[in-house]
């Protein structure tokens, strides 16, 4: 029987990935739009009830865990998300379990998944890693001032390629800019990762000697007992015999 | 049996390369050569023409298709580089099938064949890059205004290694440049992981513990069988005593 | 039995690294808040004591070792350490040995052991080339004159993305950027293999055909015995017989 | 048999790296400390001699292979270092080939040799890249005109790092750094791959089910041949009590 922990987290899987839609789709319209009078208002409060529901998740989720203070060290990464105001954009990361759902739906081979899955994450971080960045630097003196530009760089950070034609110059863009780095060393880590799988897999595949398997050794194992069967009918029928002749 | 969109395959892969190379003479031409009156007519021409050669086997192969839904998702990148211009230079990809159906007929084993598909890919990647880079930044300010300067940025740019003393200014500029990124990417991937499974290899091939191989496993139930043979022989040879003895 | 040097390098485990640690406090002190005064001479003090103590205990393990001119040669990079100067900070990668220590105790996987071990040393590699970049390049008119900015390079190093926007300008400087880049090589390496022997894992558990194992080997080896058994008792039985038909 | 053409191989491969030793002394002197008069002309004829041996030594192979038109598409490399001035410094990778000799005596596991070759080919690398920079680059207006500099490019380029603070503008100096990249790439892909296959097999050693080793498939193996040994002597007794109670 699953944990109520576990229950509640299957309980609110597909709404907290809509509310994180409702983040993405406002934080979008705030950076992007730089809307004037109620919209600016609209937009931050959807901003601040998303943060609202994540902090209420994390409290429930708190409670019902067994062991508290093991949960709260494992879980750390999200405390931070939810606390500290420059990794707000995070919370968007929130999308990505959107991805690990429908996919689990739909299912799949693992190399397929995790292809699909790299391609869903990179593409995230990409967006909001250029939104949060044009959200710092914007104004702030820096060469990063439109949002194609930050894109430029976004993909030039991820693919740790660098060029250095764009880079932030305040703490907040900086910290967005490490969170892209790592995220690109990951990137390329599953890109590698993946291919070095396929490519044993393939070279194993095409090897002469393959490996003894389970079902191999199963069909052994059920010679062997047949076998034994025979030497006890064959002791039964000796035994017979010794009876008949004493 | 192979379906009519297999035997379709099949049969353009051969003229479709063609195309391909004829796209490939009259690209570079119009990007390096700059011709003008007649000349540009004819280039232009032959890029049309390959462009229409294209668009119809992705027509042909969408109404030989099984689950033409699933068949359009699968091909969404195909429809992209038909569809928008400044894909156009990705036609050339389809050089290399030309790689693989050449190596196909060559045959050879997997480590070999990944590394002749590889460096064929970097390369047609890298040239056809430069041509699109030159194409698009030449005459808009940019710093990249010559072809070697362009194959340099390439080189900088597909080996993640980012100098940054040249780097694209426009927007089909930077697509081009994305493009390329994420090749290099794939390209750091495709040679590490070759060599992790060249390494493993070469390892396990000196471990002194060897694992079971299947022919191993099929010499152990040979021996086996020969057994239960020889323990049926045996129960005959009893019964024909028994049956001698009564 | 463990040698002498084994016992003593278990012993002056936990106090080398607690020597590493005011290390790193004088060291840290020196570089961020340039004490005047007493304070220099304190935080001096601390770092030339920990120096003797760290040449001590080679000096201590080089005569316990067995073949010392081999010894010598495996510890190359700790004589380096302790005799150039420009590698002092290096020192502090004696903390590392508190980490392996402390999971020592702690246990878990070995995935998980990597990632906390690659996470720790990645932190402090940063921590202590920011230090020791800013120590060499300050007032010497280079571009790295704060911490934030030194901690900055040293990310935009050890991810290889390099952007350029501040680079070093002194040898000293440019000795610590060469060991921070081996270290971001390092660490792409890691992070790309822990994943590869994770998905090489997870793909091998969902096969089929999986590979046979010891413990299946041993049921099937037992299962043969009990049958060798079985035949004894039988020939037994048929001896028996014998000596009574007789 | 070895063949004439292997056996010309083993024999010449200390010579070569002799000439190859001869060679990079030569150009370090050349490059580094730009002599003048008698000495130039000493240096100039030891390059000139070494590019002799290795193009005699070129032709001996050509004319010892079997199978020549195949040879010569499998060593192109080798012709092109030799054919072209530009290629010069790659000549002294045949000190590689010494290291390959040295360890190939000592001996040791396949991961130790990995490191010692990667490290020895990585390090020749950047000098010779460096030398080769430094010969092209100097007194052509860039920015690469000491040997320091020159070192600190061909670390940030092998790396992949390319901060771009020093980049070559002449087109012999742009060939040394597209070489310098794939080395780069090479040596990304080996650090990986090396950790990689040693993380792979650290993880399955801790496994609890270990795979079926060969050993233990030959004891299974020689305990079911006892057993028909056992079931022979079996069959021979009762043939015996047959002949006698016949």
């Amino acid at each position: 029987m699953p944990t109520a922990l576990a229950r509640w987290e299957r309980r609110t899987e597909w709404p907290l990935a809509g509310v994180a839609s409702c983040f993405l789709a406002a934080y979008s319209v705030q950076v992007l739009v730089r809307p004037v009078g109620i919209f600016t208002e609209t937009t931050e409060a959807v901003i601040l009830a998303s943060w609202a529901a994540f902090g209420a998740d994390f409290v429930v989720r708190l409670c019902l865990a067994e062991r508290r203070g093991r949960w709260v060290l494992r879980h750390l990464h999200e405390l931070a998300i939810i606390a500290l105001p420059v990794l707000r954009p995070l919370r968007l990361l929130r999308l990505v379990t959107l991805v690990a759902v429908l996919q689990r739906a739909v299912g799949g081979a693992v190399h397929g998944r995790i292809v699909t899955y790299t391609a869903a994450t990179t593409s995230l971080l990409i967006y909001v890693a250029s939104l949060a960045m044009l959200d710092a630097e914007r104004g702030k003196g820096g060469r990063i001032q439109t949002f194609p530009d930050a894109l430029w760089w976004a993909v030039t950070t991820i693919t740790t390629v660098g060029y250095g034609d764009y880079t932030p110059a305040t703490p907040t863009g900086r910290c967005v800019a490490v969170a892209l780095m790592l995220g690109g060393i990951g990137l390329i880590g599953v890109v590698t990762a993946t291919l070095a799988s396929w490519i044993v897999r393939r070279v194993s595949e095409e090897e002469d000697a393959q490996l003894a398997t389970k079902a191999q050794i199963q069909d052994l194992l059920r010679e062997v007992r047949d076998l034994r069967e025979q030497v006890r009918d064959l002791e039964g029928s000796l035994l017979g015999e010794q009876s008949r002749t004493r």
